[in-house]
């Protein structure tokens, strides 16, 4: 670990988050989880399940970010095409993976079915294996992209394999309060703030709750010291608004 | 409405989505409801609050495809910048919209307070309102690029008053049966089918209920006859594997 921030875009490949027919979760869990190792999610792209999209997303995400991690499309139907497309985005042939082959062989089924399965098996030349602790077929990686199931259940526990396994830069580390005040009552104090501590983030999030209009405020960044102070300027700014400040929380 | 398709891209803006504080659930309902209305969803990205990331991603997607649905961004805090790179992709100032003004004026407030709402007039120049049958300032758009709040309600009440005002091209129609098949065993089917029916999208989803492996076979396209005709096929590639078609679906 060093202080240059390590960087991360997430690609979830799949005409069904873009249709709306299902609601996507992935980039959420992944980007809390790469965020608790000191890895920050830059960037999220969902793109259909077209070879060239899939080709181009991934070749312009390895070369602007430190890691790529992909969703979806690595089953055995006809619409997986993920394996490919990170193939043709390095310029590798597929091959056969004798380790998942083998695991795919450990359990019966008839030769077609056989065949479809063995599809789980094909994966660019050069590829590592991220396990997956579900039983089913692992993920790969190739470079600094690494490709995961699109099943929220078995992405994670392939992501989860990657614990200790990746470079981390600085954690982000969080403060937020919250205020029953406007955000236009408040806007001018946080401005204030946020010019006078440049290098931490301050997000301003209105709500309602209890019938009342809210703010939450959110301060992201890897001084812990620094964060403090800001907390306090902002509590400071809630107060002399004659509001309270509630809910304070330190992540 | 002709046989041209429409397209759309949706760019989410904000820090909070990429660091996992906020599950986005705007996407979905933007995919859902303009694909009622005949626009389909190709693309969406989710963007950092960074002036260049945000201005580069509208330049792309307004060149890309027919419209542009932006979320988040346009309150009165200093975090909120969509308004500035909408103006600055586009090449024009940034203009006070008398409109938006008046309505602001009609709330009284304190000099610093009303300062910052009127940040909420700021729009590019040339912009046209989005209605915001909440209440609040409304949304604005810019030729193509449609911008809209990023609080889930107030998004849905924008899009909501842009119904029968946009273009709109072929409806896609979708079809879906699940069968308590594991996909492998399923596979080879699908691919002939796939191949036979080029123009509908055969996308097979697995799922784990029951206790059982299943699969979710979800056909889009135009044309409904082809859909019928599919979905008949894949009814019979399931009862030729032995199982029972389940959930069958006309959407």
């Amino acid at each position: 670990m060093d202080d240059r921030a390590v960087t991360a875009c997430v690609l979830i490949i799949g005409n069904e988050i873009l249709s709306g027919r299902t609601q996507d979760i992935n980039l959420n869990h992944i980007a809390l989880t790469l965020g608790g190792w000191g890895i920050q999610v830059r960037e999220a792209r969902v793109v259909p399940d077209i070879e060239s999209a899939i080709v181009d997303a991934v070749n312009y995400a390895r070369e602007t970010y430190d890691y790529v991690f992909t969703t979806g499309g690595i089953g055995p139907t006809h619409d997986d095409i993920t394996a490919d497309c990170i193939a043709e985005a390095f310029g590798v042939p597929i091959v056969i993976n004798e380790t998942i082959a083998d695991l795919i062989r450990q359990r019966p089924a008839p030769p077609d079915v056989m065949a479809s399965r063995m599809r789980m098996a094909r994966v660019p030349e050069g590829a590592q294996l991220v396990d997956n602790a579900t039983g089913g077929p692992p993920g790969f990686r190739v470079d600094n992209v690494y490709v995961m199931a699109g099943i929220p259940g078995v992405m994670q526990a392939m992501l989860a394999s990657l614990e200790g396994k990746l470079e981390s830069g600085p954690i982000v580390r969080t403060r937020s309060v919250t205020a029953f005040l406007g955000e236009s009552q408040i806007a001018g104090a946080l401005r204030e703030i946020q010019d006078q501590y440049p290098s931490v983030d301050l997000g301003s999030y209105p709500f309602f709750k209890q019938d009342r209009y809210g703010t939450s405020l959110v301060m992201r960044g890897t001084d812990e010291g620094l964060l403090d102070e800001m907390l306090e300027a902002v509590k400071q700014a809630i107060v002399a608004n004659g509001e309270t400040p509630q809910d304070v929380q330190h992540g």
